[in-house]
């Protein structure tokens, strides 16, 4: 459909590293996968607070601010539930290549459309899987949804009436029947941090080896 | 189309005044808008890399980093272009809520997708119109697009075969013929800093005023 014969391919004068040595970070796509109720906006919230608290920048997408504006033209079709993905897998990343830890809590039960956003966001992506089954996703059913999916109110609903494929190989696996939600929080900073996430010197060491 | 009934809104525990006290800047949309050639790519880069030095975090959306990524499902027909548009704006909104100066070149040539974004990012939305005429365009023709669209190669080709209708009311008015680019860069950065865009004090205060 696309005609992008016409676009010259230039690149923005400010660097990543630029940006990410002025935060003192670097950018990622933190990508909270899970069931509805697996506790997925309870833990980026979390997440967010205690990376605000530690000086980081970070910033959520959910279906709150994303299905109400960039994919309020989308339905819940499957061919629906793919772009909204793709399209909050291309934000993630141009937040990413900002310098931001970009938190997404989206059901994103399909194992090619978690691939396909690991694969543009280019080596920042962490995928957490929140490990828990869909009885105590549904013994939960903090919005009710569950109980109306049973009732055949809601089509194709995961868990229920529409598959969630589990993720083979996440860089995080967390089950919030065994951890609260702090512990959950912990175990994601630790990630980050030895990943160098954090850390100022070894980008620092990017930039001057850029430079040389 | 959209059903997002079964939608809950909440909200981020992480107020976008709190991340821009941690940047110490108010995020802002600065929207470019004016016609092929009339340099709104070169301003936004002159504007980030004085921008960056200035200690600010930026990030630029434009037809590089947007046309192949999050609207490659897009072509050039007027329907696409105003959903191009709409994205752009949606996602640009997300940038200033996050705290970022974000930059967007685009032609954006419909009075309508421009007030479209500028209702979507409440408040924070600065256009700046790039006035110059379409003659002068045409001869700097940075790309060769005026030479293919006057030789028919290039249908719907803004300027020539489709309309630009120019901003009534922009925030910030640039002549790219009269001013160079760094003219236009200082008339820019003096209208964020006069709005107290890079005040941080104004924040505190507001900051104060939510919590009382």
């Amino acid at each position: 459909m696309s005609d992008n014969r016409n676009l010259t391919r230039t690149h923005s004068s400010v660097a990543a590293v630029q940006r990410e040595l002025m935060l003192g970070q670097r950018g990622a796509v933190i990508w909270l996968t899970g069931l509805s109720g697996s506790g997925k906006s309870t833990l980026a919230y979390a997440l967010e607070r205690r990376l605000t608290k530690m000086g980081r920048l970070t910033f959520a997408l959910d279906g709150d601010n994303v299905r109400m504006g960039l994919c309020k033209d989308l339905g819940f079709t499957p061919e629906d539930r793919n772009e909204n993905i793709r399209r909050i897998g291309e934000v993630a990343a141009l937040f990413a290549e900002a310098g931001v830890l970009v938190l997404t809590s989206f059901i994103s039960p399909y194992s090619q459309d978690r691939a396909t956003a690991r694969a543009t966001s280019k080596g920042s992506f962490v995928e957490v899987y929140l490990d828990v089954s869909v009885e105590v996703c549904e013994r939960r059913d903090p919005k009710g949804l569950y109980k109306k999916a049973r009732a055949g109110e809601i089509a194709n609903f995961t868990g229920i009436s529409a598959p969630y494929e589990e993720p083979a190989e996440p860089e995080i696996r967390v089950n919030t029947e065994e951890l609260n939600v702090e512990e959950c929080v912990d175990k994601i900073v630790a990630y980050l941090d030895t990943k160098g996430y954090f850390n100022v010197e070894s980008l620092k060491k990017q930039a001057e080896e850029a430079q040389a």
